[in-house]
Order: C-alpha cells, then structure tokens, then sequence
C-alpha cells in the first residue's frame, strides 16, 4: 500500500514548503494544486471557484466557465455544484493517494485518507513569524500594512477552519486529529523535514 | 548554556517514556519525580501534598509533615503554603535547568523556563491507546473497570490541564504552547525518540 503523509498547514507557517521538501527528499509524489486541477477536470468547474469553496469564501456569483455543470431548473444549483466538487475532492485525493508513495497538501486530505493510516502532520507557527514569511515571498505589487497583512492570514486560516469542520466534523488544528503537530516558529525546517524523511524511511 | 527539553504530557500518552529514552540517548538529565523531591526538601512540605497541588486536585487537609511551616495565625496557611510550593517550584526547575543540558517532564517547566528557548514537546494519545497503556503498567492490586480508569485518566488529565492554565495563563494542550506535538497512538516511541534526539542534536 502506498505511504500517504498529510499536512495540514497554518497559511504563512512553511507548511507547503515541509511538503515539498519531504517528498523530495523521499521521492515522493507531491500533490497540493494538482488537486484543484484535477477536481476542475473532472466536474468542469473553474478551478478558482473550486479554490474558493475550498478555501471556505463566501460566494455570491456562480463562476462563467460552469454553464454546462447544471440546468437551470435545479432546486438550489449553488449547492449542487458545491457537492459535486466535495465529491470530487474525494475521488480525486483517493485516486491519487492509491497511485504511489505522495505528500498531499490541504483539502481534508488526512479525513479523506483516514482508512488508509497517512502520517497527519499540521505546520504552524506564530504570528510574528507567518507576516515575515509572508512578506518575503510577497510579489512586488503586494503592498498591505502588517494590520492587513495579519487580518489575511486570519480570514484564509479561519476559512480553511470552517471548511474543515464542515467537511469532517472535526476540529482544524486540534491536536487530536494528527499524528505530529510542527511549529515552525524556532524549528529549522531544513532539519525538522530531515528528520521526519528519516522516522518516515524507518 | 543548557540545551532543555520539557515535556508535557497527557496521562497515559508515554509521554515519561519519550523522556526517559531522550535523556538517555542525548546523554541529557531527567528530571520528573526529582522536581517534587527538591521542592518538598526546600519548602519542608510532604512530597504528597506538593504532587497533589501541582495536579491540582482538591485538597482538603493539611499535610502533617509541615508543622513548622507557618505559623497557627497567618491569614490563610493553606494559600500561603501552596504559595512558597509554586516559587519553590519555579527555583527548583531553573536550578535544575541551568546545571546540565537535560529533559524534564511536566510542572510548567515548558513556562518556567520559556527565556531559555527549550524544545517544547507535548506528548498525547487517543483514549484507547492510553487505557491500553495504563493496563500495560498496571499493579496486580489495580482492578479498575474500563469507565474508572477513563474517568481518572480525565481528571488526571483535567487537574493538569488546570494547574498550567492558573500557572501559566495559557492552555494545557494548546499547539501554540509548544515545538512539536506528538500523538503516539499510532507512532512508534522509541523511533521517534531516535529523530528527536537526532534533530536536537543537529
């Protein structure tokens, strides 16, 4: 059977990079937008209204390139086109969990996989050191105040929160739901994924 | 300076056993029932009731081992001890701490000694794990029911949890209160500790 690991990851606290580093230190496949790709292929839904519901965002308009998804005499189309992305998101993160060894970033991954025992990892870190870790990757254009920056970081994270606590009934983030919990405030990522790469390989 | 490593556990959860293993491997000194010892010889108070105070369970009587700690007309004897246990409890684990490089295992040390950047470890089960666990360790003289030994595992659990939320002002259990958080359910103990050791080493 395949080796799954899933994290889970605190927006600004270097989670995607631990998944990134991890499965390439372990020649793993590493999966995080390629879900979103692979759900909009199969529903043919736009991939930033899927990120979007994802993501757990208020919607309030119905994304152009989905004409063909629905028609319109559904009952409540929204929420039609809203389960068949939860649909997908499953099918999608099943099937590409089933095909080798992989890291799979976000999307309830480590509920989805539950039956298949994936290492559950949730990355995050403190304030402080997700604005400086936001700020140094930020593209030249991004020009929010740290107070823009922090109530962000808060809204993606409490979106992510919702979703997961909709989708699983679980609380995002309780220690409960994973198998390692990383702060990455003061640890060294570098070394913390070596390490985990080395438990992992035992 | 000390390298520290504290540890913070939920009952049941192995959580002395990753310290007893890191210490051992690191090289590093262990201290757990040695904090008790050293506050009861510096305050003259019984070992007993200091554990108990610092597992926050309701006491109702007064030690007799500690007549000559105050005198029969303070205001209140009992805060007052309590009060010369919690500095003593903070001297004893900075003393401690600032002797070798070591690994110790509850009493808030994680916050008594949070201005010498310890490894903060919280170590957790799941509740089957746990009364599996306490069965494993058991007495021949221990015959409780599945339900009782659940329940006391929660109130263990609960009187910790309480004793660092009036010690330190944060939650017991919180991720944001530590480095790394490991559920040992399904993780191998002495595996981790290996990668632990290896990381601290690094």
């Amino acid at each position: 059977m395949s080796k799954i690991i899933t994290i889970s990851r605190e927006f600004g606290s270097g989670g995607r990079e631990v998944g990134k580093r991890l499965a390439e230190k372990l020649g793993y496949a590493y999966y995080d937008k390629e879900v979103i790709e692979a759900i909009s292929k199969k529903t043919e839904i736009a991939e930033d209204y899927i990120n979007q519901v994802l993501e757990h965002r208020i919607v309030s308009y119905y994304p152009i390139s989905i004409a063909t998804a629905f028609d319109a005499f559904s009952f409540d189309p929204l929420l039609e086109m809203n389960q068949s992305i939860y649909t997908a998101q499953m099918e999608v993160i099943t099937s590409l969990a089933m095909k080798s060894d992989c890291v799979i970033v976000g999307r309830c991954a480590d509920h989805i996989l539950a039956d298949y025992s994936p290492l559950r990892l949730f990355i995050y870190a403190d304030m402080d050191s997700k604005v400086k870790r936001c700020r140094e990757r930020a593209t030249e254009d991004e020009n929010f105040t740290d107070r823009e920056l922090i109530k962000n970081i808060k809204n993606i994270d409490k979106g992510r929160a919702n979703y997961y606590e909709q989708f699983t009934g679980n609380k995002w983030g309780d220690i409960e739901n994973y198998d390692l919990c990383i702060n990455t405030t003061k640890l060294d990522i570098k070394n913390i994924v070596d390490v985990i790469a080395a438990y992992v390989s035992k």
